[in-house]
């Protein structure tokens, strides 16, 4: 008999991935293509077109078709319903899917994907209440309670990188203030890096070229290699988090929070601070130790989820 | 042939209160007994042993037991797992009210039972994404999503009144700091009216008699008379508030929010700010207008959704 397999799809603003993928999470084949930011539904048709001619080479069958789109996604329907970074062509992405591929298709958030792959087969597998945090340029995050997938009644919940935790804290893009990726995540991480960096001549500029040109990896290279600006920046920046997860477990009491990104390769001078801060706080609240794992998946999270929601939507 | 009803029970620090509820909704018999501090669990019995038998008189079939009870739940066992202000005799408080009714029971959370009760029959019927948001002199909450109580891991979710939204802000009797409910709730209204009180000779502390016996409720009383000092900390509060509202929206994206406890009754010099400032933060991200009710169950809301948790339980 053949293989029977899901194919998965994770589009993001710059890069839409794919790959097939089988009930053990076992990925088969892949495929990358630049996100044409103006029209992401056709990015999505492309790949999985690839995919699918890939899969009836190697004689699989697909069940089905996963999509994680960035955006905010109606699940129920499969429609984007506001993206403000990734323009797509046709916002009803499940239809064009299914249509294409002659597959029924699920359509979910690009974070929602993620947790629902580390719960599938990552750093949550088994775990009924998850919350995965990504930490990257912004703060992403995705929730499962109680074996699922939270959506919001309109598909626009799980944002908690726009969780406010200081009112008076930096200006977001998203209109707010002090927002939780504002004060923990990679632009936030680059923005004290510049603060710190003009007031002494420091490693992080050297790394950079300019003050003005200083990003997160090159406050993350600077403290790895001991500079003290850095590390007091990365470790500000790992409290910030601590508060943030904080507050994820006095919302969600989840058995695991999952942390993902790019900020995660900073390693334990944004993660220790992050964990300790978090340990104080849970112990000052006689609450059990949270615990906190790094994702098993990393950037392959959204494809695996992708897919398992795919075969879990398969009778 | 006999009317079928449910027994639901509320019980806080303070009081235990019962009813028979059928599946309209209509209370057709109250009772209400002082809590036992340190016998929780034995006030919930009595109150059980007394509503058995006014429904017999009555000749009403009472088909099963609810309790919305004060501390951590855990809802599938129906075993209270913490419980700081209130000591239960017998943690077991499942098992101790089916040995004693003889019925099937369910026991949950008591700011649970109340986002239930307004899902079934109050300010949110109808929704299957609801948070509700109660004030007291502490903040509690309830949170139904798709459908579906939000219970946590352990029972120790659903805690939005110590979600952090100022890191430097007052110290909190959970151990951390700027917690929601020390800047929106009673407490916090007693404390920012006792500190403005001190600038001037003022209404509050003249209704109160003197600056340290000034409560939540002196200040909505002077601020309801045009008090400045009284009408500042109200405002401060709610605006609080909508900074707890807007995480709640970015998290959950609920159909509504639910506000119910006794601060609410402060009015307008509360709640006008508590709104104006969510809709100010809800128009900068560019999303919907937040649907935000008052509760339409009042002190009831847990008995009545502590009944409705034993309708849906029963076959």
């Amino acid at each position: 008999m053949a293989q029977v397999v899901a194919l998965g799809v994770d589009i993001g603003g710059t890069g839409t991935k794919g790959a097939l993928v089988d009930r053990s999470g076992r990925i088969h084949e892949r495929a990358r293509s630049d996100t044409d930011p103006r029209a992401g539904t056709r990015s999505i048709l492309t790949l999985v077109a690839e995919l699918l001619g890939r899969a009836e080479a190697l004689g699989a069958e697909v069940a089905a078709v996963g999509v994680g789109a960035a955006g905010f996604i109606d699940a129920a329907s499969g429609r984007v319903t506001f993206s403000p970074n990734l323009e797509y062509d046709d916002p009803d992405i499940r239809r064009a899917v299914e249509a294409k591929a002659q597959l029924p298709a699920v359509v979910d958030n690009d974070a929602n994907a993620a947790v629902w792959g580390e719960r599938a087969f990552g750093a949550a597998t088994g775990a009924d209440d998850v919350a995965m945090v990504t930490l990257g340029t912004g703060v992403g995050s995705g929730f499962v309670v109680d074996g699922r997938l939270l959506h919001g009644s309109t598909g626009a919940g799980a944002e908690l990188g726009h969780m406010v935790v200081d009112p008076d804290g930096p200006a977001c893009a998203c209109g707010l203030r002090g927002c939780l990726e504002q004060l923990a995540g990679g632009r936030a991480i680059a923005r004290m890096g510049r603060e710190e960096a003009t007031l002494e001549d420091d490693a992080m500029t050297a790394l950079a070229g300019s003050v003005d040109a200083i990003t997160a990896r090159h406050v993350s290279l600077a403290a790895n290699d001991g500079d003290d600006a850095a590390l007091r920046v990365l470790a500000r920046a790992g409290r910030a988090l601590a508060v943030g997860l904080s507050n994820v477990v006095n919302i969600f009491d989840p058995d695991v929070i999952v942390l993902g990104g790019s900020v995660i390769q900073a390693g334990d001078p944004y993660l220790r601070p992050a964990r300790e801060r978090l340990a104080e706080m849970t112990a000052a609240q006689r609450r059990r130790p949270q615990r906190v794992e790094l994702t098993a998946l990393g950037k392959d999270a959204g494809i695996l989820g992708a897919a398992a929601l795919a075969l879990g939507a398969v009778p």
